[in-house]
């Protein structure tokens, strides 16, 4: 049983807007068990949308588009839906009192988005005014949802979702599961997973690098997890030490897990991450529970006056000596168990001979002393690829710490 | 002239890994004139390629795609694409040589990384080891670039856009124009649109609200861009008060341009915005010129001994006497000529019937004294929207002020 994601909108081919419909439900059907086995994203017009539907029909059982539906004159899916399958249109009295009791008789479009194909069933929509349409001709379905993402996804998951696991019950289902590796890169993995999958051949395994960390995924169609144990567990057994998740990739969530488990504080100085790194650990629910703050010193003389710095016209902002006495003024000032710093040359200016762009110190302070390390980062990174890189490397240092 | 999109990932059909590159691809050529007539994503396999290629093939002249070049066991794309075109492999001693200076004889895939379809292009990655490939087979020109964003978007820019430019250049193509403004809504702005609209029947008027502020795009399919100049004049006339840029949306970077030439200092104190708005004036180039810094003041604790706030115990952290006390405090401790704080209850949780979510106050402090605000957010905000549009309220609200 296959399902294929379609996207009708010319403001997405153009790159205006950013598809995220399709991620979320790919995601939460992914979540459910069905296999999403193509997205595809159309323009506004007849004949695309027909031969997209023609196409998918001829691999997959299941469409389910979003966008069109709404009642400007660009909004043809309706339509050209109706035509495919040969239906006429009749207003839904339902559709329309529910449109009248929440609009008002003032909007134009009542009568317009109350009338809808005639053999399609409707998928309420509580949020605006163009209801999900669901068809189901010949053995083949397919869904309509609006575009507006908040709209599509409340009635995906109180309508369409149900619909769908009702109309087609799975057996069988895909399950995975992730693993999350830090200091570790694809290279060191492949050989592993490339011998792994020879014993395994039922089992999918995939390999994603990022900044930091590697996420290994393990996936299999069955009727149960158990097939993914096994595999799991030697991968485990061999890339123990770089272990540090199977929920999420999400080093700062490993890390406030683990904090919050040992009862520890941490506080931050930040200099070249410019208040990121902070933004970083308290984008995560209750960050309150371990983290103080950071004192963001982008100048020398807030490094200096707020932490205590006194190698600045010595060693410089980007230094071994900055960083110590940068985390050791963060860890005082703040009264916090761990405190990390960091001060680089994050680009795309400032870099010199001796300290080229990407040269990044950074220092993480206890009770057990104070030490600094130069940063593994790369000079052609962006700011922000530089930022994560760095985030990720010094919360593995710091979860291979605290024990 | 139609150009294809196409992506190669399992990880993106099950939701695992938003497609930024199709929207990324998308923006970049439609800005040079190019039209994109589809996105396809499909599955790692021979076959959804195969029957990708040559459906897109039926209607488009190119196709672009992403994905699956790496060296590990799922990357086949390779493979699969000179099989589709009847070619063989053949070492390249340039890319070896690359590979070899870059990363050392220890990388286990150089050679499979150096190993190429005979008759393809090459257009060089120097930031990863698999270099795109274009083939021109036939009258099809297919592109093959690196899944890895920061890879791709170096090749397309430096090597696949040329190439395309030269191989199919453009007579006409779209220009566009656009104006930022804050403090307005879509609804001031939309009557005069209109009627611009009807005196300049071949522009195309856009109107993006966004946090904060409001963007106008004017755009043409034409020779150059002489016809934009006369209706956005007409559009600066009528809305100069509100007008910021004519270059980015980013108020951040209007800011930093205005207290530059000003030669006047800025600190921040941040709770709720964690880190996240000092990240967000600190990722514009030469910050520092008038940026201080910013203490991330998330436990009571560090509010009170760092910045001097004595009125937690009374009014909460959440309340116009505690944020005053932080500006008063950040900019006395950063010695900067203005200060803003900020502290609210962002979500999920928290809130209270008193203090719901969605609470967020504010102040500015200067030498003519501090004002306190309560910000306008929405309760249904994800925190990074809540942070946006916060900041970008202060920023309109500061950039006012500074005359």
């Amino acid at each position: 049983m296959k399902i294929a994601l379609l996207t009708i909108g010319d403001e997405i081919l153009a790159g205006s807007t950013l598809n995220t419909n399709v991620h979320f439900l790919s995601k939460h059907l992914t979540d459910a068990g069905y296999l999403v086995c193509e997205h595809r994203i159309v323009s506004d017009g007849a004949e695309p949308l027909k031969r997209a539907l023609d196409e998918l029909f001829a691999t997959c059982d299941y469409i389910i588009s979003t966008g069109g539906l709404g009642p400007t004159v660009d909004d043809i899916t309706r339509h050209v839906v109706a035509d495919y399958f040969g239906m006429g249109f009749k207003k839904s009295e339902l559709v329309y009192q529910d449109l009248l009791a929440r609009y008002g008789s003032s909007l134009d479009s009542l009568e317009d988005q109350a009338t809808l194909p005639e053999r399609a069933k409707i998928l309420p929509n509580t949020m605006g005014t163009a209801p999900g349409l669901w068809f189901d001709e010949g053995g083949k379905v397919l869904v309509l949802l609006p575009g507006v993402p908040s709209q599509m996804e409340a009635i995906f998951t109180s309508f369409c979702l149900p619909t769908l696991i009702n109309h087609c019950p799975l057996e069988e289902k895909l399950f995975s599961l992730s693993l999350y590796f830090f200091h570790i890169n694809e290279n060191q993995v492949d050989p592993f997973i490339r011998e792994l999958k020879s014993r395994y051949p039922a089992i999918d395994f995939g390999i994603y690098p990022s900044y930091g960390f590697l996420g290994i995924k393990l996936s299999a169609i069955a009727r149960d997890d158990s097939s993914l144990a096994a595999p799991a567990n030697e991968i485990l057994k061999k890339f123990q030490a770089y272990f540090y998740s199977d929920t999420s990739p999400n080093l700062a969530r490993a890390l406030q897990e683990k904090m919050v488990k040992k009862g520890l504080k941490l506080g931050l100085a930040e200099s070249c991450t410019g208040g990121a790194f902070a933004a970083r650990l308290t984008a995560i629910a209750d960050a309150s529970q371990y983290f103080m703050g950071s004192v963001v010193s982008y100048s020398n003389h807030v490094k200096e006056s707020v932490l205590g710095v006194e190698s600045l016209a010595k060693h410089g902002a980007v230094s071994e000596e900055t960083v110590i006495e940068m985390a050791d003024g963060a860890r005082k000032l703040m009264e916090c168990d761990y405190a990390i710093s960091i001060s680089g040359i994050a680009g795309p200016t400032g870099g010199t001979k001796d300290k080229p762009v990407g040269t990044i110190w950074a220092a993480i302070a206890s009770k057990e002393g104070t030490r600094a390390m130069l940063v593994p980062a790369r000079p052609h990174f962006s700011r922000a690829q530089m930022v994560s890189y760095t985030i990720d490397w010094l919360m593995g240092e710091l979860l291979s710490t605290i024990n």
